[in-house]
C-alpha cells in the first residue's frame, strides 16, 4: 500500500499543482492521497470526480493533523525533497521494503525535522524542481508502468492508446 | 539535443504549472524550453533566474509561432498526451533515435492534428494526468538519472545529497 501525504496546500495559489499531485498519485497506482494545509473542498472534489468517472479505488482525504498521521503511520516513511539521498541509492533500499509506504511531498515550507525523522529523505535530483515530477518519478521507479494502462473498475470513460490520433471510449455503466 | 515546447500558457492560471514544466526540463538535462501561449515575462524570468543562480546552460525562450517551430524542427517530434502510444513501446523507439528531439506538452487545448503530425504521440499513462509528471518520466526514461546530480558550471549555490537533514552550499563565484 502506498499513501501520499501532500503538505501545505494553499487555496488558489496551489490549486493546480495540488491537483496534479493527486492525479499523478492516482495514475501510477498509489492507493490514497491525503492533503494537508488549507482545507479546499473544491480541489479535493475535483480529484474525487476524476476518480469516480475514470474508475478504480483511489481515495482522497484531508487532514488537519498531518504530524499525527506521519508519526502514527505504521510503515516506511519517505520524504521527497531536493536535499535527500541520491535517487539510485535510495531506490535500491525502497525496492527491498515489504511494508506500507508513506510518501511525503511539499509544500513550500517543509519543516526541517521532517528530513531527519523520515526513514528516508530521498531526492529526485538536487536542483530546484517540482513535487509533481519528484512524485511521478518516485512512483514510476517503485511501481513501473504496469499500472499506467490497467483497466479500472467502475470507469465511465477510458482512452485507447494510439500512436497517432486520439480515441476516447465512453463505457456504458449500465451494461456492466 | 532535447528541446521542450510548452503549449498554451495562460498568465495567472498556469504560472506554477508552467514553472514546474521548466524546472523539470532543466533538472533532467533538456537543453532548452520554449513557451507559447500568452507572453509572460515574469514567469520566464523566474526560470531564467533559477538557471542563473544554479548554473548550467539551460535556455528559456518564448514564441508566438509555435506551429512554425514545430513544422521546421529538424529532428524527431514527440507529443506527450494521455491518448498516445503506450510508454514502453514508444520509448523503445525513442531510445534508438539519433536525432535531436522536440518534446511537446500541453496546455489545456492541444489541437488534435498534433497527435497525427508528430512523429510519435506518446502517452505516459492514459488516465487524466499532469504534463509535469509526463515530462519528468519521459526525460527520466530518455536520459536516466545521470543528469540529476551533475555539477553545473557557474552555479552560485548547490545542494549536497543527504539521507537525513539538509545541506545547502553557497559557492563563491569569485574564486572560480
Amino acid at each position: 500500500m502506498i499513501k501520499v501525504l501532500r503538505l501545505g496546500h494553499r487555496r488558489g495559489r496551489d490549486d493546480r499543482i495540488s491537483t496534479h499531485v493527486g492525479l499523478t498519485a492516482r495514475q501510477w497506482g498509489a492507493d490514497e492521497i491525503i492533503y494537508s494545509g488549507e482545507r479546499d473542498k473544491s480541489m479535493i472534489e475535483s480529484i474525487r470526480d476524476v476518480a469516480d468517472r475514470w474508475g478504480g479505488g483511489f481515495e482522497v482525504g484531508y487532514t488537519e493533523e498531518w504530524k499525527k498521521q506521519f508519526r502514527e503511520f505504521n510503515g516506511f516513511k519517505v520524504v521527497l525533497s531536493m536535499f535527500g539521498e541520491e535517487l539510485s541509492k535510495g531506490m535500491s533500499e525502497v525496492k527491498e521494503i515489504d511494508e506500507d509506504i508513506l510518501v511525503i511531498v511539499g509544500g513550500e515550507k517543509v519543516p526541517s525535522w521532517l528530513y531527519e525523522d523520515a526513514d528516508l529523505n530521498l531526492s529526485v535530483g538536487n536542483q530546484p524542481h517540482s513535487e509533481v515530477a519528484a512524485l511521478a518519478v518516485f512512483l514510476h521507479e517503485c511501481l513501473g508502468d504496469e499500472n499506467l494502462y490497467r483497466e479500472l473498475e467502475g470507469a465511465e470513460i477510458k482512452v485507447e492508446p494510439r500512436r497517432h490520433g486520439k480515441e476516447v471510449i465512453n463505457l456504458d455503466k449500465e451494461s456492466k
